[in-house]
């Protein structure tokens, strides 16, 4: 890090914290732009999840702390600078998920003081856990975001993997969750996106 | 928009825009990446302010209300959909930037219902207007991580277009004025990029 003479210790860290950080603009999801011209990062979805926060939370349970919400999203894929994006279909790669993302988040969130560190990671297993309503308005986000721009990009990473309507249903359960209002949209785009051939039948 | 059936025109006008929004990430900053593999856009160059937000509100002046701060850095760069990003240091293009600015926010939030678009309208006008201490801080902010990547990168906007030592005090001084504990580190690493080349003398 330049500058140490003139900084003290604690800035140093979170000044080398920020810019590791800056890796998950490298982090590519299998989900594309929605005009499909390439894939979409962690850094850039996570900023789109801030913004759907922001617009969508008239439909989130009463009382979540947008504030709160706007935090979790922001850290949540920061582990993916170690441990990678997770593709969501696949089960055999969400099993090592948990074990790889710990690993992550000791040595990424342990480059901050320490209990800037701790405070880090806490966020990320509240988003994690999915035992707040923050986290749960969070995780729904997520997971519509998703549904939106494969949609939108023309089938994106269901046509790229051959995904069937059963699992997409499983996976949008958190939407219809914590986000019931947008569930007969969901429901709409699946229906459309199977008439068209972009998600499989069954 | 698909499923307008089962939606009403207010959601059907917020995920309008929320597509819409998807277009930020293909606007392209001056500034690359801490590694200098590419240039970074300007919807994860919004999350990485988020996010330095979070880390750096420790030097923030008293009371500044993080969760504004998030939204104000959010929302700041939607004009540039339409208007691009103003090159900081060409006096020319920036002598448009309001008004292309205003054109663009009249057309992008106006996709979102009336007073919705008035609220974020005026969160991107507090922005830009630098009046409220939540935004001094996000524009220090913004014109910190410019430092940062342009001296981890090893150039990147200062060498690519001749910029001069006095030209980057100037574009600092909102740091100076703002985070005044990072004030040192700034001078430290225009010290340094100057040494290196980086910057132009003078």
């Amino acid at each position: 890090m330049p500058g140490e003479a003139a900084m003290n210790d604690r800035m140093t860290r979170q000044l080398a914290f920020l810019v590791e950080a800056d890796k998950l603009k490298r982090i590519l999801r299998r989900t594309p732009l929605a005009d499909g011209s390439r894939l979409e990062n962690s850094a850039e979805h996570s900023w789109h999840l801030a913004l759907a926060a922001m617009m969508l939370v008239e439909y989130a349970p009463p009382g979540v702390d947008l504030a709160r919400v706007l935090e979790l999203v922001v850290i949540h894929d920061l582990v993916e600078i170690d441990a990678g994006d997770t593709f969501a279909y696949d089960p055999e790669h969400a099993l090592s998920k948990s074990a790889r993302e710990r690993a992550a988040a000791d040595r990424i969130f342990g480059l901050l003081p320490a209990e800037q560190g701790a405070g880090i990671r806490g966020l990320w297993e509240e988003f994690e856990e999915y035992a707040t309503p923050e986290s749960r308005f969070a995780n729904a986000l997520d997971r519509f975001q998703a549904l939106l721009l494969n949609y939108r990009s023309g089938g994106g990473s269901w046509t790229a993997h051959g995904v069937r309507r059963s699992q997409v249903l499983v996976r949008m359960q958190p939407v219809q969750a914590n986000l019931p209002e947008l569930w007969p949209h969901v429901l709409d785009v699946i229906d459309r996106a199977c008439a068209a051939g972009l998600i499989s039948p069954g």
